[in-house]
């Protein structure tokens, strides 16, 4: 039995006596801890080492106090694990050398991850039990669109043009890598929730970047697979960044617990759109962190009385920067406790 | 007399035959007359010369038809005019080398831009005579929070984490500065509109960033601000990209006569959110224009359809990308002229 449960209880819509508040991105980046360990070990002996990738999970939990662990990962091991190159150069953003282009590149795409990703399965059952049921642990994979688009891209881009070429040119290919894409997050999603993950969020960061309608085709159907594949085993946060048109359609879906949104649409909008039919999770911008401290909070307030303090998650709505100050972190998360109704 | 004034007849919501079409960034890049010029001069050569900028802004008139022609300039020209340095290397974007960061910069700017862009106007009055009345002529600038971002920021970026930041945590610093930046503007399209220019478009390319309440605090007001101080002097479009959320509020002013939106909102929202009381514009993805012509037709129209082809300007959602083949941007401007109620 979890001693602080409030997470799940919001994703079952239970009442609760203030929100759960996590951070998207907490462990790492803006933590000194993290970066002394930064220092001696590369990105992936980070997240290949269970002891280390372990050690960066719990640091958010000690330190900033946060409701819920999320696994020190990236969305990345995926097309890693379907055998790409990934290079993790610190402050270069990812590279991948050899991009998906041709009908030959999707065919090579292995779909048999489970047995490459044990590290992350070891790193998950050690958090769970390091962290004593003191809070919930989240796992994490990106959705298919947003890997498509490193996938084909080669790297992180502005506008994903190529990656987005790549859908509107050879529709047929992509879909067939998208289900590839699809049928490997929905083995390694279960295994994570076998490992001991309470919950998973599927990261969609690019699908922002499509039409409402190249969404529907190219993005949400896929989600709503894997939503539909996983929710059976644990409950399932989709967040699709930049698509408040699609708040609607997706919360529909009985197997989608929650989505997270971005700070791209006001609270009571996104309420309108989903009827209470899923828990909310977001939004605060994280760039607002920097504001002075009572500023803040106040603000904190303001946006979980825009949402309602019920089936509601405060979060940020987009992962934590570099550079935010860890008592601004702090303050963060503080202000969602002190808040009261 | 204009030969053609569907631009202007779409803009006070006069019944057209069919909706009027230009391309944002239509002059430039993916046309190979454009890239010939640009083999000979540098960019602010073109853009200061009128002659040059006269003959670049006439190239999409003549090649792909549209109803409409853009003078060929730049947002950055106003932060050249108050006294910023500007840099423009091909393939590299814009670079500002000393940014604003104190209330000193601030103070240094300078508001009496009009002599400072006399190469713009000419090239106005040059293009007004050579297009002898066929389209109508459109002038521009960047939204005071656009052109923050660079002066803060220094060059383009994902985020502008740095701009935001300079918003949040020096909110009043911030507010002098877009102030000067909006006196500045409304001089300079005034002067514009007596120029030659028949309309402006503002370009506000990045308060998408902002969360709807940031928006209204960094973005929204100096919107406003500008498009009732140019009203009377000639119609306002604003292009407020990313910001689905104000359309709403920005609709609800008179003195704004169109609204262009990009892709990430369906056009038929669009309309329930503006209720008539604008022209909108927009919002093929221009990534699209890379799609089989057949097939890009047919979503051409069925964009016409959602909006409905009165008050209705069609466009890309943003500007044209390089690598669009100029048959396929002529099949845009064509699938436009061919739609039948």
């Amino acid at each position: 039995m979890l001693k602080n449960d409030l997470l799940l209880k919001a994703l079952r819509q239970e009442r609760v006596s203030r929100p759960p508040v996590w951070m998207m991105r907490q462990a790492g980046r803006y933590l000194p801890q993290y970066i002394e360990l930064r220092k001696k070990y590369d990105f992936f002996t980070r997240v290949q080492t269970p002891e280390l990738a372990c050690e960066i999970t719990l640091q958010p939990v000690d330190l900033i106090g946060v409701d819920a662990a999320i696994i020190f990962s990236d969305i990345l091991v995926i097309p890693q694990a379907m055998g790409l190159t990934v290079l993790m150069e610190e402050g270069k953003g990812p590279q991948l050398p050899k991009v998906v282009a041709t009908s030959g590149d999707v065919n090579q795409l292995n779909l048999d991850v489970e047995g490459e990703m044990k590290y992350i399965f070891d790193a998950l059952s050690l958090t769970k039990k390091e962290l004593n049921s003191r809070v919930p642990l989240i796992g994490f994979a990106g959705a298919p669109f947003t890997l498509l688009c490193y996938m084909v891209e080669g790297k992180s881009s502005k506008g994903f043009e190529k990656a987005k070429a790549f859908c509107f040119t050879q529709p047929e290919l992509a879909h067939r890598l998208l289900s590839k894409i699809t049928t490997a997050t929905i083995t390694y999603l279960k295994a994570q929730l076998k490992a001991g993950a309470d919950v998973v969020q599927l990261f969609d960061s690019w699908s922002g970047l499509l039409s409402p309608d190249d969404f529907d085709q190219f993005a949400g159907r896929y989600l709503v697979q894997i939503a539909e594949a996983v929710a059976p085993h644990g409950p399932v946060i989709l967040f699709p960044k930049g698509c408040a048109y699609a708040l609607d359609s997706l919360s529909q879906n009985k197997s989608v617990s929650a989505i997270g949104i971005d700070w791209n649409i006001r609270p009571e909008k996104a309420r309108t759109e989903t009827q209470g039919r899923v828990t909310l999770q977001g939004n605060f911008d994280p760039i607002k962190l920097l504001g002075p401290i009572p500023e803040l909070k106040k603000q904190v307030h303001k946006m979980i009385k825009a949402f309602g303090p019920q089936a509601y998650i405060a979060n940020l709505g987009h992962g934590i920067v570099p550079g935010i100050p860890v008592d601004h972190a702090k303050a963060f998360v503080d202000a969602v406790k002190e808040y009261e109704e």
